[in-house]
Protein backbone atom coordinates (compact mmCIF):
# COMPACT_ATOMS: atom_id res chain seq x y z
CA UNK A 1 0.00 0.00 0.00
CA UNK A 2 1.25 3.48 -1.11
CA UNK A 3 1.38 6.30 1.62
CA UNK A 4 -0.83 8.91 0.98
CA UNK A 5 2.23 11.63 0.46
CA UNK A 6 3.37 9.78 -1.82
CA UNK A 7 0.00 9.89 -3.88
CA UNK A 8 -0.78 13.47 -2.92
CA UNK A 9 2.01 14.30 -4.59
CA UNK A 10 2.61 11.81 -7.98
CA UNK A 11 2.52 13.40 -11.17
CA UNK A 12 2.33 11.86 -14.43
CA UNK A 13 3.90 13.63 -17.24
CA UNK A 14 2.34 14.94 -20.07
CA UNK A 15 5.20 15.75 -22.32
CA UNK A 16 8.02 18.37 -22.50
CA UNK A 17 8.09 19.92 -18.65
CA UNK A 18 4.43 19.32 -18.49
CA UNK A 19 2.91 17.45 -15.57
CA UNK A 20 -0.52 16.56 -13.99
CA UNK A 21 -1.38 15.75 -10.50
CA UNK A 22 -4.08 15.78 -8.44
CA UNK A 23 -4.72 17.11 -4.65
CA UNK A 24 -5.59 14.58 -2.25
CA UNK A 25 -8.57 14.55 0.60
CA UNK A 26 -5.66 13.41 3.17
CA UNK A 27 -3.73 16.54 2.99
CA UNK A 28 -6.83 18.91 2.93
CA UNK A 29 -6.49 22.04 4.17
CA UNK A 30 -9.27 24.61 5.52
CA UNK A 31 -9.99 25.78 1.86
CA UNK A 32 -7.97 24.03 -0.66
CA UNK A 33 -4.88 21.44 0.38
CA UNK A 34 -2.42 21.94 2.42
CA UNK A 35 0.66 24.30 0.66
CA UNK A 36 3.52 22.20 2.00
CA UNK A 37 1.97 19.15 -0.13
CA UNK A 38 1.50 21.67 -2.96
CA UNK A 39 5.31 22.78 -2.37
CA UNK A 40 6.36 19.29 -2.73
CA UNK A 41 4.29 18.34 -5.98
CA UNK A 42 5.89 21.15 -7.86
CA UNK A 43 9.36 20.44 -6.69
CA UNK A 44 8.77 16.85 -7.03
CA UNK A 45 8.18 17.79 -10.77
CA UNK A 46 11.79 18.89 -10.89
CA UNK A 47 12.63 15.89 -8.77
CA UNK A 48 11.67 13.31 -11.87
CA UNK A 49 12.54 15.67 -14.49
CA UNK A 50 14.78 14.31 -17.38
CA UNK A 51 17.08 17.11 -17.04
CA UNK A 52 17.49 17.09 -13.57
CA UNK A 53 20.82 17.66 -12.23
CA UNK A 54 21.96 17.45 -8.60
CA UNK A 55 19.62 17.98 -5.33
CA UNK A 56 17.16 20.67 -4.17
CA UNK A 57 19.19 23.92 -2.33
CA UNK A 58 16.65 26.70 -2.10
CA UNK A 59 12.93 27.00 -3.49
CA UNK A 60 10.09 29.78 -2.98
CA UNK A 61 7.02 29.17 -3.79
CA UNK A 62 3.85 31.80 -4.03
CA UNK A 63 0.45 30.98 -3.96
CA UNK A 64 -1.28 33.10 -6.19
CA UNK A 65 -4.97 31.97 -5.60
CA UNK A 66 -6.70 29.03 -3.64
CA UNK A 67 -6.33 25.57 -5.29
CA UNK A 68 -9.60 24.14 -5.88
CA UNK A 69 -9.69 20.08 -4.92
CA UNK A 70 -9.35 17.86 -7.84
CA UNK A 71 -6.69 17.78 -11.11
CA UNK A 72 -3.82 20.58 -11.14
CA UNK A 73 -1.10 20.94 -14.17
CA UNK A 74 2.71 21.54 -13.45
CA UNK A 75 5.21 23.19 -15.69
CA UNK A 76 8.52 22.72 -14.60
CA UNK A 77 11.10 24.41 -16.45
CA UNK A 78 15.30 24.03 -16.12
CA UNK A 79 15.47 27.59 -17.41
CA UNK A 80 19.33 27.28 -17.36
CA UNK A 81 21.87 24.25 -16.64
CA UNK A 82 25.47 25.16 -15.36
CA UNK A 83 28.31 23.07 -14.64
CA UNK A 84 27.03 22.54 -10.74
CA UNK A 85 23.96 24.03 -10.29
CA UNK A 86 20.60 24.36 -12.50
CA UNK A 87 17.63 26.72 -12.21
CA UNK A 88 13.82 26.20 -12.16
CA UNK A 89 10.59 28.00 -12.28
CA UNK A 90 7.34 26.01 -12.06
CA UNK A 91 3.65 27.15 -12.54
CA UNK A 92 1.01 25.03 -11.58
CA UNK A 93 -2.21 26.28 -13.22
CA UNK A 94 -5.92 25.16 -12.61
CA UNK A 95 -8.27 25.21 -15.91
CA UNK A 96 -5.92 27.35 -17.35
CA UNK A 97 -5.24 29.70 -14.52
CA UNK A 98 -1.78 30.47 -12.94
CA UNK A 99 -2.54 29.43 -9.34
CA UNK A 100 0.86 29.15 -8.01
CA UNK A 101 4.89 30.01 -9.31
CA UNK A 102 7.75 28.79 -7.97
CA UNK A 103 11.48 28.61 -8.73
CA UNK A 104 14.29 26.25 -7.08
CA UNK A 105 18.05 25.98 -7.70
CA UNK A 106 19.36 22.47 -7.52
CA UNK A 107 22.91 21.72 -7.44
CA UNK A 108 25.33 18.98 -7.10
CA UNK A 109 27.43 19.43 -3.79
CA UNK A 110 31.42 18.56 -3.26
CA UNK A 111 32.70 18.21 0.46
CA UNK A 112 33.74 21.57 1.73
CA UNK A 113 34.83 23.27 5.22
CA UNK A 114 31.64 23.03 6.74
CA UNK A 115 30.14 24.66 10.22
CA UNK A 116 26.84 25.51 11.73
CA UNK A 117 26.41 28.74 13.60
CA UNK A 118 22.72 28.08 14.87
CA UNK A 119 22.04 25.95 18.00
CA UNK A 120 19.81 23.40 18.06
CA UNK A 121 17.48 23.69 21.31
CA UNK A 122 19.52 22.02 24.15
CA UNK A 123 16.49 21.40 26.41
CA UNK A 124 13.84 19.94 24.30
CA UNK A 125 12.40 16.25 25.95
CA UNK A 126 13.21 13.24 23.85
CA UNK A 127 9.78 13.18 21.34
CA UNK A 128 9.27 9.31 23.00
CA UNK A 129 8.82 11.58 26.05
CA UNK A 130 5.94 13.30 24.81
CA UNK A 131 2.45 13.29 23.89
CA UNK A 132 1.45 13.61 20.47
CA UNK A 133 -0.89 16.21 19.53
CA UNK A 134 -4.36 14.42 19.05
CA UNK A 135 -5.48 14.07 15.41
CA UNK A 136 -9.17 13.77 15.93
CA UNK A 137 -11.75 16.22 16.05
CA UNK A 138 -13.14 19.20 13.91
CA UNK A 139 -10.62 21.11 12.05
CA UNK A 140 -8.90 20.30 8.66
CA UNK A 141 -6.85 16.74 7.67
CA UNK A 142 -3.44 17.46 7.41
CA UNK A 143 -2.02 18.52 10.44
CA UNK A 144 -3.53 14.55 10.94
CA UNK A 145 -0.70 13.20 8.62
CA UNK A 146 2.24 14.72 10.75
CA UNK A 147 2.82 13.37 13.97
CA UNK A 148 3.63 16.43 16.25
CA UNK A 149 4.76 16.52 19.68
CA UNK A 150 5.03 20.02 21.67
CA UNK A 151 6.69 20.55 24.88
CA UNK A 152 4.63 21.26 28.06
CA UNK A 153 3.55 24.99 27.19
CA UNK A 154 4.15 25.08 23.61
CA UNK A 155 1.51 23.69 22.18
CA UNK A 156 -0.89 26.12 20.62
CA UNK A 157 -3.35 26.93 22.69
CA UNK A 158 -6.05 29.02 20.82
CA UNK A 159 -7.92 29.94 24.31
CA UNK A 160 -8.32 33.43 23.00
CA UNK A 161 -4.99 35.04 25.31
CA UNK A 162 -2.98 37.01 23.66
CA UNK A 163 0.96 35.94 23.68
CA UNK A 164 3.78 38.27 23.85
CA UNK A 165 5.47 36.11 21.38
CA UNK A 166 5.19 33.43 18.83
CA UNK A 167 8.13 30.82 19.22
CA UNK A 168 7.76 27.19 19.58
CA UNK A 169 9.08 23.75 18.98
CA UNK A 170 8.24 20.14 18.64
CA UNK A 171 9.30 17.35 17.06
CA UNK A 172 7.44 16.18 13.73
CA UNK A 173 7.51 13.06 11.57
CA UNK A 174 5.10 11.92 8.85
CA UNK A 175 2.28 9.34 9.87
CA UNK A 176 2.54 6.71 9.20
CA UNK A 177 6.35 7.22 9.07
CA UNK A 178 7.72 7.48 5.85
CA UNK A 179 11.55 7.96 5.27
CA UNK A 180 12.49 11.62 4.71
CA UNK A 181 13.31 13.17 1.28
CA UNK A 182 13.34 16.47 -0.38
CA UNK A 183 9.71 16.42 -1.25
CA UNK A 184 8.77 15.32 2.00
CA UNK A 185 11.01 17.67 4.06
CA UNK A 186 9.81 20.87 1.67
CA UNK A 187 6.38 19.61 2.71
CA UNK A 188 7.05 19.52 6.47
CA UNK A 189 8.59 22.79 6.17
CA UNK A 190 5.11 23.72 6.09
CA UNK A 191 3.90 22.35 8.98
CA UNK A 192 4.49 25.35 11.89
CA UNK A 193 1.09 26.34 13.09
CA UNK A 194 0.09 30.33 12.20
CA UNK A 195 2.35 32.00 14.14
CA UNK A 196 -0.77 35.00 14.58
CA UNK A 197 -2.77 31.96 15.46
CA UNK A 198 -0.22 31.80 18.77
CA UNK A 199 0.22 34.94 19.28
CA UNK A 200 -3.17 36.23 19.17
CA UNK A 201 -4.45 33.02 20.96
CA UNK A 202 -7.50 32.10 18.25
CA UNK A 203 -7.28 31.93 14.82
CA UNK A 204 -7.81 34.66 12.49
CA UNK A 205 -8.06 34.41 8.51
CA UNK A 206 -4.66 33.50 6.96
CA UNK A 207 -3.01 32.40 3.71
CA UNK A 208 0.72 31.79 3.17
CA UNK A 209 1.59 34.38 0.15
CA UNK A 210 5.17 33.36 -0.43
CA UNK A 211 7.74 30.87 0.93
CA UNK A 212 10.80 29.92 0.54
CA UNK A 213 12.88 26.69 1.75
CA UNK A 214 17.12 26.54 2.13
CA UNK A 215 17.80 22.88 1.90
CA UNK A 216 21.06 22.46 4.23
CA UNK A 217 20.96 18.54 3.73
CA UNK A 218 22.09 16.12 1.30
CA UNK A 219 20.60 13.01 0.40
CA UNK A 220 22.66 10.97 2.44
CA UNK A 221 21.52 12.78 5.67
CA UNK A 222 18.12 12.63 4.78
CA UNK A 223 18.75 8.48 4.22
CA UNK A 224 20.20 8.80 7.83
CA UNK A 225 17.46 10.86 9.20
CA UNK A 226 14.73 7.97 7.29
CA UNK A 227 11.35 8.48 9.16
CA UNK A 228 11.76 9.51 13.01
CA UNK A 229 11.04 12.43 14.30
CA UNK A 230 12.98 16.04 13.40
CA UNK A 231 13.08 19.06 15.54
CA UNK A 232 11.45 22.37 14.66
CA UNK A 233 11.57 25.28 15.80
CA UNK A 234 9.10 28.43 14.84
CA UNK A 235 9.13 32.23 15.53
CA UNK A 236 7.74 35.31 13.78
CA UNK A 237 9.65 38.89 13.76
CA UNK A 238 6.28 41.12 12.63
CA UNK A 239 3.06 41.40 11.93
CA UNK A 240 1.94 44.75 10.16
CA UNK A 241 -1.09 45.94 8.19
CA UNK A 242 -1.83 42.55 6.71
CA UNK A 243 1.43 40.49 6.70
CA UNK A 244 3.54 39.27 8.89
CA UNK A 245 6.62 36.62 8.35
CA UNK A 246 7.18 33.46 10.16
CA UNK A 247 11.09 31.20 9.91
CA UNK A 248 11.75 28.24 11.03
CA UNK A 249 14.90 25.42 11.62
CA UNK A 250 14.56 22.29 10.72
CA UNK A 251 16.71 19.43 12.98
CA UNK A 252 17.50 16.17 12.71
CA UNK A 253 17.67 13.99 16.09
CA UNK A 254 21.23 14.01 15.45
CA UNK A 255 21.27 17.60 15.25
CA UNK A 256 22.10 18.45 11.99
CA UNK A 257 20.07 21.61 10.51
CA UNK A 258 18.07 20.28 7.68
CA UNK A 259 16.24 23.23 6.53
CA UNK A 260 15.22 26.42 7.13
CA UNK A 261 12.27 28.31 6.13
CA UNK A 262 10.72 31.77 5.71
CA UNK A 263 7.33 32.85 4.67
CA UNK A 264 5.13 35.97 4.29
CA UNK A 265 1.53 35.31 5.55
CA UNK A 266 -1.35 37.47 4.66
CA UNK A 267 -3.72 38.11 7.52
CA UNK A 268 -7.45 40.08 8.34
CA UNK A 269 -8.12 41.71 11.16
CA UNK B 1 21.95 65.65 -11.59
CA UNK B 2 20.37 62.02 -10.79
CA UNK B 3 21.96 59.85 -8.55
CA UNK B 4 23.50 57.14 -9.47
CA UNK B 5 21.35 54.28 -7.96
CA UNK B 6 18.55 55.76 -10.58
CA UNK B 7 21.16 55.95 -13.47
CA UNK B 8 21.21 52.15 -12.43
CA UNK B 9 18.02 50.65 -12.32
CA UNK B 10 16.97 52.93 -15.17
CA UNK B 11 14.38 50.78 -17.81
CA UNK B 12 13.04 51.55 -21.03
CA UNK B 13 9.63 50.11 -21.82
CA UNK B 14 10.28 47.95 -25.20
CA UNK B 15 6.49 47.19 -25.49
CA UNK B 16 4.38 44.64 -23.39
CA UNK B 17 5.99 43.15 -19.87
CA UNK B 18 9.25 43.69 -21.76
CA UNK B 19 12.12 46.29 -20.57
CA UNK B 20 15.67 46.97 -21.14
CA UNK B 21 18.21 48.41 -18.94
CA UNK B 22 21.99 48.33 -18.49
CA UNK B 23 24.92 47.41 -15.78
CA UNK B 24 26.07 50.64 -14.42
CA UNK B 25 29.66 50.69 -13.50
CA UNK B 26 29.26 52.61 -10.37
CA UNK B 27 27.59 49.13 -9.02
CA UNK B 28 30.30 47.03 -10.45
CA UNK B 29 31.14 43.94 -8.20
CA UNK B 30 33.97 41.42 -8.85
CA UNK B 31 32.48 40.15 -11.96
CA UNK B 32 29.63 41.73 -13.23
CA UNK B 33 27.39 43.82 -11.40
CA UNK B 34 26.26 43.89 -7.16
CA UNK B 35 23.51 41.72 -6.95
CA UNK B 36 21.32 43.98 -5.38
CA UNK B 37 21.42 46.47 -7.78
CA UNK B 38 19.80 43.98 -10.37
CA UNK B 39 17.47 42.71 -7.85
CA UNK B 40 16.00 46.39 -7.85
CA UNK B 41 16.28 46.38 -11.24
CA UNK B 42 13.81 43.89 -12.12
CA UNK B 43 11.57 45.22 -8.89
CA UNK B 44 11.42 48.44 -10.52
CA UNK B 45 9.91 46.55 -13.85
CA UNK B 46 7.34 45.78 -11.20
CA UNK B 47 6.84 48.86 -9.58
CA UNK B 48 6.66 51.13 -12.96
CA UNK B 49 4.68 48.39 -15.09
CA UNK B 50 1.36 50.11 -15.97
CA UNK B 51 -0.85 46.72 -14.12
CA UNK B 52 1.01 46.92 -11.09
CA UNK B 53 -1.21 46.78 -8.37
CA UNK B 54 -0.36 47.62 -4.74
CA UNK B 55 3.50 47.53 -3.13
CA UNK B 56 6.73 44.59 -2.59
CA UNK B 57 5.10 42.58 0.28
CA UNK B 58 8.14 39.48 -1.24
CA UNK B 59 10.62 38.60 -3.33
CA UNK B 60 13.00 35.89 -4.75
CA UNK B 61 15.97 36.60 -6.65
CA UNK B 62 17.84 33.76 -8.32
CA UNK B 63 20.76 34.29 -10.38
CA UNK B 64 21.50 31.96 -12.50
CA UNK B 65 24.73 33.00 -14.29
CA UNK B 66 27.11 35.91 -13.82
CA UNK B 67 25.68 38.94 -15.55
CA UNK B 68 28.42 40.28 -18.31
CA UNK B 69 28.81 44.41 -18.45
CA UNK B 70 26.30 45.95 -20.70
CA UNK B 71 22.41 45.94 -21.82
CA UNK B 72 19.82 43.33 -20.51
CA UNK B 73 16.33 42.82 -20.72
CA UNK B 74 13.77 41.86 -18.08
CA UNK B 75 10.46 40.47 -18.73
CA UNK B 76 8.05 41.50 -15.85
CA UNK B 77 4.55 39.48 -16.26
CA UNK B 78 2.01 40.28 -13.65
CA UNK B 79 0.61 36.37 -13.59
CA UNK B 80 -2.14 36.94 -11.57
CA UNK B 81 -4.26 39.52 -9.88
CA UNK B 82 -6.41 39.46 -7.10
CA UNK B 83 -8.42 42.11 -5.01
CA UNK B 84 -5.94 43.13 -3.19
CA UNK B 85 -2.35 41.04 -4.22
CA UNK B 86 -0.59 40.79 -7.26
CA UNK B 87 1.68 37.64 -8.22
CA UNK B 88 4.89 38.43 -10.49
CA UNK B 89 7.37 36.34 -12.54
CA UNK B 90 10.94 38.47 -13.73
CA UNK B 91 13.44 36.78 -16.09
CA UNK B 92 16.53 39.12 -17.27
CA UNK B 93 17.88 38.40 -20.20
CA UNK B 94 21.33 38.67 -21.55
CA UNK B 95 22.42 37.78 -25.48
CA UNK B 96 18.70 35.81 -25.15
CA UNK B 97 19.97 33.67 -21.97
CA UNK B 98 18.59 34.00 -18.99
CA UNK B 99 20.53 35.39 -16.33
CA UNK B 100 18.23 35.76 -13.33
CA UNK B 101 14.75 34.48 -12.77
CA UNK B 102 12.39 36.22 -9.93
CA UNK B 103 9.12 36.40 -8.66
CA UNK B 104 7.32 38.90 -6.00
CA UNK B 105 4.28 39.30 -4.62
CA UNK B 106 2.94 42.83 -4.56
CA UNK B 107 -0.23 44.18 -2.30
CA UNK B 108 -2.58 46.70 -0.97
CA UNK B 109 -1.90 47.12 2.70
CA UNK B 110 -4.83 47.70 4.99
CA UNK B 111 -4.82 48.73 8.50
CA UNK B 112 -5.10 45.39 10.87
CA UNK B 113 -3.97 44.66 14.47
CA UNK B 114 -0.12 44.61 14.67
CA UNK B 115 3.07 44.04 16.44
CA UNK B 116 6.42 43.02 16.40
CA UNK B 117 8.49 40.42 18.45
CA UNK B 118 11.98 40.95 16.98
CA UNK B 119 14.15 42.97 19.20
CA UNK B 120 16.55 45.93 17.21
CA UNK B 121 19.57 45.88 18.71
CA UNK B 122 19.70 48.06 22.02
CA UNK B 123 23.17 48.81 22.53
CA UNK B 124 24.22 49.89 18.96
CA UNK B 125 26.01 53.18 18.95
CA UNK B 126 24.53 56.40 16.76
CA UNK B 127 25.65 56.31 13.08
CA UNK B 128 26.87 59.76 13.64
CA UNK B 129 29.15 58.38 16.68
CA UNK B 130 31.09 55.78 14.35
CA UNK B 131 33.39 56.04 11.27
CA UNK B 132 32.48 55.39 8.06
CA UNK B 133 34.31 52.34 6.32
CA UNK B 134 36.61 53.62 3.98
CA UNK B 135 35.83 54.12 0.68
CA UNK B 136 39.23 54.03 -1.09
CA UNK B 137 41.59 51.39 -2.43
CA UNK B 138 41.48 47.99 -4.07
CA UNK B 139 38.16 45.68 -4.63
CA UNK B 140 34.87 46.27 -6.05
CA UNK B 141 33.04 49.78 -6.59
CA UNK B 142 29.61 49.19 -4.89
CA UNK B 143 30.71 48.98 -1.22
CA UNK B 144 31.23 52.58 -1.94
CA UNK B 145 28.06 53.27 -3.19
CA UNK B 146 26.90 52.91 0.33
CA UNK B 147 28.12 54.52 3.63
CA UNK B 148 28.12 51.65 6.36
CA UNK B 149 29.52 52.02 9.65
CA UNK B 150 30.39 49.24 11.85
CA UNK B 151 30.42 49.34 15.77
CA UNK B 152 34.18 48.52 17.24
CA UNK B 153 34.99 44.76 16.76
CA UNK B 154 32.27 44.46 14.32
CA UNK B 155 33.67 45.48 11.02
CA UNK B 156 34.62 42.61 8.38
CA UNK B 157 38.34 41.95 9.17
CA UNK B 158 40.22 39.56 6.74
CA UNK B 159 42.94 38.99 8.95
CA UNK B 160 43.08 35.05 8.20
CA UNK B 161 41.96 34.22 11.84
CA UNK B 162 38.72 32.20 11.81
CA UNK B 163 36.08 33.71 13.57
CA UNK B 164 33.25 31.57 15.63
CA UNK B 165 30.63 32.93 14.29
CA UNK B 166 29.69 35.74 11.87
CA UNK B 167 26.78 37.79 13.31
CA UNK B 168 27.01 41.56 12.73
CA UNK B 169 25.26 45.05 12.82
CA UNK B 170 26.43 47.98 11.12
CA UNK B 171 24.67 51.59 9.80
CA UNK B 172 24.19 52.04 6.23
CA UNK B 173 22.74 54.50 4.02
CA UNK B 174 23.30 55.26 -0.02
CA UNK B 175 25.90 57.54 -1.04
CA UNK B 176 25.56 60.26 -1.49
CA UNK B 177 22.22 59.76 0.25
CA UNK B 178 18.66 59.52 -1.43
CA UNK B 179 14.89 59.10 0.18
CA UNK B 180 14.53 55.18 0.64
CA UNK B 181 12.21 53.63 -1.53
CA UNK B 182 11.11 49.64 -2.40
CA UNK B 183 14.20 49.69 -5.12
CA UNK B 184 16.48 51.06 -2.85
CA UNK B 185 15.83 48.72 -0.04
CA UNK B 186 16.06 45.91 -2.23
CA UNK B 187 19.00 46.83 -3.06
CA UNK B 188 20.12 47.28 0.17
CA UNK B 189 19.28 44.47 1.39
CA UNK B 190 22.29 42.63 -0.69
CA UNK B 191 24.81 44.40 1.17
CA UNK B 192 25.72 42.53 4.00
CA UNK B 193 29.12 40.92 3.46
CA UNK B 194 28.95 37.20 2.72
CA UNK B 195 29.32 35.85 5.96
CA UNK B 196 31.81 33.23 5.29
CA UNK B 197 34.41 36.01 4.64
CA UNK B 198 33.93 37.11 8.29
CA UNK B 199 33.47 33.84 9.60
CA UNK B 200 36.89 32.17 7.73
CA UNK B 201 38.74 35.88 8.15
CA UNK B 202 39.18 36.07 4.30
CA UNK B 203 37.43 35.82 1.00
CA UNK B 204 36.52 32.93 -0.34
CA UNK B 205 35.07 32.36 -3.69
CA UNK B 206 31.24 32.52 -3.56
CA UNK B 207 28.00 33.23 -5.29
CA UNK B 208 24.84 33.98 -4.23
CA UNK B 209 22.14 31.35 -6.03
CA UNK B 210 18.81 32.78 -4.15
CA UNK B 211 17.54 35.75 -2.10
CA UNK B 212 14.48 35.86 -0.63
CA UNK B 213 13.16 39.75 0.72
CA UNK B 214 10.13 40.50 3.05
CA UNK B 215 9.37 44.15 3.51
CA UNK B 216 7.77 45.12 6.25
CA UNK B 217 7.95 48.96 5.79
CA UNK B 218 5.04 50.12 3.76
CA UNK B 219 5.47 53.43 1.35
CA UNK B 220 5.23 55.68 4.10
CA UNK B 221 7.79 54.19 6.70
CA UNK B 222 9.77 54.39 3.80
CA UNK B 223 9.19 57.84 3.24
CA UNK B 224 9.60 58.92 6.76
CA UNK B 225 13.06 57.47 7.04
CA UNK B 226 14.51 59.04 3.68
CA UNK B 227 17.85 59.19 3.13
CA UNK B 228 19.04 58.35 6.93
CA UNK B 229 21.10 55.27 7.96
CA UNK B 230 19.29 52.53 8.80
CA UNK B 231 20.11 49.74 11.39
CA UNK B 232 21.13 45.83 9.87
CA UNK B 233 21.86 42.81 11.44
CA UNK B 234 23.01 39.77 9.72
CA UNK B 235 23.94 36.09 10.78
CA UNK B 236 24.14 33.18 9.01
CA UNK B 237 22.98 29.79 10.20
CA UNK B 238 25.12 26.90 8.27
CA UNK B 239 27.99 26.42 5.92
CA UNK B 240 27.59 23.23 4.45
CA UNK B 241 29.60 21.35 1.75
CA UNK B 242 29.03 24.76 -1.05
CA UNK B 243 26.19 26.33 0.52
CA UNK B 244 25.90 28.94 3.09
CA UNK B 245 22.46 30.59 4.10
CA UNK B 246 22.79 34.41 5.81
CA UNK B 247 19.93 36.35 6.52
CA UNK B 248 19.55 39.72 8.19
CA UNK B 249 16.88 42.39 9.24
CA UNK B 250 16.57 45.49 8.29
CA UNK B 251 15.76 48.67 10.77
CA UNK B 252 14.68 52.24 10.36
CA UNK B 253 16.35 54.35 13.14
CA UNK B 254 12.83 54.91 15.15
CA UNK B 255 13.03 51.21 15.05
CA UNK B 256 10.65 50.12 12.80
CA UNK B 257 11.76 46.56 11.21
CA UNK B 258 11.65 47.69 7.27
CA UNK B 259 12.87 44.21 5.92
CA UNK B 260 14.31 40.68 6.48
CA UNK B 261 15.92 39.46 4.13
CA UNK B 262 17.22 35.76 3.43
CA UNK B 263 19.91 34.51 0.49
CA UNK B 264 21.48 31.42 -0.03
CA UNK B 265 25.16 31.60 -0.73
CA UNK B 266 27.55 28.90 -2.93
CA UNK B 267 30.95 28.72 -1.78
CA UNK B 268 34.52 26.95 -3.00
CA UNK B 269 36.80 25.52 -0.57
Amino acid sequence: MSHDFDDAVRLVPLGENRYTGATHPAYANMVGPYGGVTTAAMLNAGLQHPERLGDPIAMTVNFAAPLADGAFEIEARPVRTNRSTQHWTFQLRQSGDVAVTATAVFATRRETWSATEAVAPADMPAAAALERMPATGAGPQWPRRYDMRFPPGEAMRLDGIEQAQARSRLWVRDDPPRPLDFAALASLCDCFFPRIYIRRGRPVPIGTVSMTTFFHADAAQLAEQGGRHVLGVARALTYRNGYFDQSAEVWSDSGQLMASTHQMVYYRE
